[in-house]
């Protein structure tokens, strides 16, 4: 599995909470501004900073001033890893239940079927 | 996007820990009982059963009092939304560097070749 733990950590705090995963959402849609964000969230500047601050910290937002205007974009990481680690996480839980299947059909199989 | 958002809030904290990931990576070889992840991890008993409280309660990870000890499973959850909400982050993030990407080559052709 992957060891870029403060990464993955950074990541994966930051998306735990909706309103953030809110803001990566809109983006999806198109560059904000901090003000049109705090408009869309009905939130202070500063909250939105914040958010945005924590975001970007993760990689997941970048932001650039042009003129007086803070401009929020998606990206740069592409989540990457914390894709693998969950899909990891996925196939061993499947494989776990695979072998639980096949533990309760052959006891079922040496029981012989029920009369 | 999915709208479960006190699971995905959750699921999503329970993952930013490194020792949660840890323990999750460590049950996905074989189920353990508390002692064991304590051993396992070089923690005390009540700071493994804090961090597996947290797995619980995001549904990754199950208990199960057998005699007197508690044996800690995979599951139930298989992080579909987790991994949803993260393919949708990635795509959203591609089809924007795309339309990055055609701007970019449109300008530099309307531009015409460096001479």
């Amino acid at each position: 599995m992957v060891q870029s733990h403060s990464r993955l950590d950074d990541a994966f705090a930051a998306l735990a909470d909706p309103t953030r995963r809110g803001i990566l959402e809109r983006l999806g849609r198109g560059d904000c501004s901090i003000s049109q964000l705090a408009v869309a969230f009905g939130m202070t500047l500063t909250g939105v900073k914040k958010h945005v601050g924590v975001l970007e910290r993760a990689g997941l937002v970048s932001t650039q001033k042009v003129g007086r205007v803070r401009v929020c974009t998606l990206g740069p990481r592409r989540l990457d890893d914390e894709t693998t680690w969950i899909a990891t996480y996925r196939r061993q839980l499947e494989e776990r239940l695979d072998r639980l299947g096949e533990f309760l059909a052959q006891g079922a199989q040496e029981k012989g079927p029920q009369s």
